[in-house]
């Protein structure tokens, strides 16, 4: 079976599968949509097929968090960053939330404490530039302009209470400096950038793809950098339900609380679902059914290493 | 450059490097040859290539829980030991090593407290059919009878103060049963295996052919359990430096106190080091130099796919 | 009102009270009678007030804790003891039975790893000659030889899974040195002791005054050391407990898993009370009750402060 | 020795005793006089002895967490103040701090947590009522008007980087209400409140005398609120001292990192140290040894149990 038909059986099997809650943070993310459905798979070749809603938009949240990443990475080299931000799995709990690691950093760049970290490490000339300069960055991997939700980001600022407490103990630990407030406001814009399937999609294909745009054909990454940006997607996109997630679908992954999930299968696609219904991890649900077939079905497991050819005949 | 000059190079390379020092965990281990170096690379043909003492033997230590846990998968399906064994990372600190997951299990079978659980699982008329089944198994692995050194062994388990308080508290928990001293001697003995880098590497090739002994051509393990043995070792092999491992060699690969490192070059080839100064970590010095070194120049990292051309050219 | 009647009231408000569930830690403890219910008042002149089955012999329990650490004290001096063991209050959970200081110290005596290491402190000639020495000084509080229920012993010897994790960690960070599973030994045979309210009512009576047995006249231990024992029973004797404790009763009291609380009403009396069915904590159900009832009605919590004239009236 | 003449004594002894540094955590704390070092003894007659800058002024700072929490009691009553805030001991380090026991509750009102949470129970008809309602609360304390210090109160509230840290997550855990950041802002303004030793040591005259103040005879606090007041000081005063300190001082006592300590001795006196050369632990130097020095002379531990006649004495 091809994977476009693949992705039509599986929205229909999960078509009405209504478990799970829509995310109750703050409220435009609680008003969304709790059924919409929709799968998007962007090929490396830059060839988009779409299931279900796949032009509903909605915001992109944790999902910003390994391009922000890549971003700094680029802007200062993984040497500078490392010092910054480690790269070592650990729960999202309570603990590793707000715990540095014995050299002072966040344990890595995909827990809250890490992203706003990593977000201000992000260059410009001046604040404004800076939003620019992430958004012009994100857009180059979806290959075509995104913009900014100011209602998500309205709601998600007045009621981040947790994460104002991450930023602030960070500044008590002299981990962030004085200009920690305008950081997590650039992190919480970040994570109001505004997709759908399809952008996002494209934005995981320009990962599958050595970090090339399959589009527009610019690379938005160096080789290094891409391979730093997947492997903490791997080990750590699936907050605490990462060392099961790479047990069973064994591919880079990163969830969004909007109810999304991006999948890089490396040489092939870039794969987003979006399903706002969350389990009690936060995680679309589902989103995570969807990937854990596909994964056995096409046999995408990184230890169920495949020829060229079997590869092939999936397109 | 070919794998087999590669390590000729590497070999020669680190050969003054004396840095780290040999375990104290126990007399058995503190009075082996420190500066002992051997390379040894097992392919998926069955060719072996040696540099330095590859027939010097060591003990196992804790690269026998990949195999064990194999075993038990084999014995009792990945639906049963799961309920028994974690799949999450965690650092091997004080905590993981006595904490148990939301689950009441530990959190994977490559901690302490995961390796004795699982020991436990293995399944065999009576306690004496349990150590030779595991030998069994192990030797299968390795294409060649091996042995145990009884006098690591015994000075294992006079010292091991740690495992027993691990298995005291597993059993106050409930997680072991009344036979929990009889699981913990079976662990020492999994511990006390007899390897050398020729013998280990071949181990590591198993794992690397899809299961299936390149000499004997003898399946070991079925195709979904070695996936699951490979994520493991992927996500926990490396104790709390397994994320950075993770993004900078980016192979599964194995450590033990002994001073051994087996790693695994999927489709490609075992690779074992045996160096028995440690760094504070406790993994082999020159065994990670070397692991780094081949990862980067040969482009192993999972995330730097490679054509099967390619491949080819370096063998 | 007198207390000998306050007692008498107090037993029949809660005679029929049968809350709660005896230990079921081990065998021997599970199988007391669940509803027995005695208290005894021993006063400083030496005076015994008994309700209920006052000669129901029981375990001691923990309530040795304090007793062994004075006899460590008297033997050691305090500087010697405050090196082994410290004196902060922490939460008898699980972190706490096994974590240690940041001076690699249980964190008091009353913890169970703090109360082991204190026993191991016990000197005498030789291990025999040790549990005299501690028998003859449990005895000497009472004013009459106390023996060792053997049954208990073995009982508690058989299933203290836990409390052999504990001397297996302290082992392992060599807090204990190789007599280690001797020193556990003792603390079993110490918990073992038996007592009846009629006998521990007149050993808290020693510690209220001022550490002389009213009986005997025999000085127990030094003003400097009954000091520190009371002062640690007060901050660590009921557990997590102990703060709520401080604030509603405001007593030095010990409690123990048998079913047994000590209450010391410094100046006055030593108060027992046995009852097994217990709370969630461990703690006896109607001793803590009894407890609660007589600092409300006496003003004894230590800072209702009154004068010498308003406490002759209650005797 | 009378007590008068001790404090003398203890002052020419450690008057050129200059280890330990003053506070940094703000600006105003860090720029007062290293070396003033003043002793007031308030007695339960009203009488005051002084000796050094008796009229020097600083900030109450943690002092003034159990006057705080005494007009909480005072207003709501200790039933609903306990489901607000815990009474059980914990350590002042990064976790007890932000940690909540298992009824979402701050551990106790010593903690910040639980002193912020305190705060904002405090009951007025508006904010500007709210501040003016504890002035005069811990002005009847000290029988004197007091006044704030504006900047220090500007200096804390700019740098308070873990006082924000933690208020956010208490709204985050809904532990506080939307009036989160006014309640933060009166905690503020509590910790600025100006004393001198001289006004102090009556504070802590009026707790010692039954809650009535010495020089107005006005009732500040009933008798049971006053005895969880001395209550939660003794077991919580001293940070992760507050084992040691009831070991060895045995008697209530509040430090603040302004270089203050309040002791009181229940039935004698208050006794204010003021001296900014902070150890560790962020406790006075000179104000500990003083502490120490005057319950050892004068047996003033609780377990030292005094006649009146042996108290009378010493005035």
């Amino acid at each position: 079976m091809r994977l476009s038909e693949a992705i039509k059986n599986l929205h229909g099997k999960y078509k009405n599968d209504l478990t799970g809650d829509v995310s109750k943070s703050f409220p435009a993310l609680s008003q969304v949509d709790p059924d919409a459905f929709a799968i998007s798979i962007a090929t490396v070749e830059g060839d988009v097929i779409n299931v279900g809603q796949a032009d509903q938009s909605f915001s992109i949240q944790s999902i910003s968090k390994p391009f922000s990443y890549g971003l700094a990475l680029e802007q200062h080299g993984h040497l500078f960053v490392e010092k910054k931000v480690g790269m070592e799995p650990t729960g999202e709990d309570f603990d590793s939330i707000i715990k540095l690691d014995d050299q002072n950093r966040p344990f890595n760049p995909m827990v809250n404490s890490g992203a706003i970290v990593t977000s201000g490490l992000i260059d410009a000339k001046n604040y404004a530039t800076k939003k620019e300069e992430l958004l012009q960055y994100f857009s180059a991997f979806a290959g075509q302009p995104l913009g900014i939700d100011d209602e998500v980001y309205q709601s998600e600022a007045n009621n981040a209470h947790k994460n104002f407490a991450i930023s602030y103990l960070l500044r008590h630990f002299k981990v962030m400096t004085s200009d920690f407030r305008e950081d997590l406001d650039l992190y919480f814009n970040q994570c109001s950038v505004s997709v759908n399937t399809d952008s996002l999609a494209m934005m995981g294909a320009t990962l599958a793809n050595k970090g090339i745009n399959p589009l527009t054909q610019k690379r938005c990454i160096s080789h290094e950098n891409l391979r730093h940006v997947l492997s903490i997607i791997f080990t750590c996109g699936m907050y605490n339900y990462s060392g099961e997630w790479a047990f069973d679908v064994g591919l880079p992954a990163k969830s969004g609380i909007s109810g999304a999930i991006l999948l890089i299968v490396p040489g092939l696609a870039g794969i987003a679902i979006y399903s706002p219904r969350l389990d009690k991890r936060g995680n679309s649900v589902r989103g995570i059914k969807v990937c854990e077939e596909l994964s056995e079905q096409f046999k995408f497991h990184i230890f169920d290493y495949q020829t060229p050819k079997e590869i092939s005949k999936i397109l």
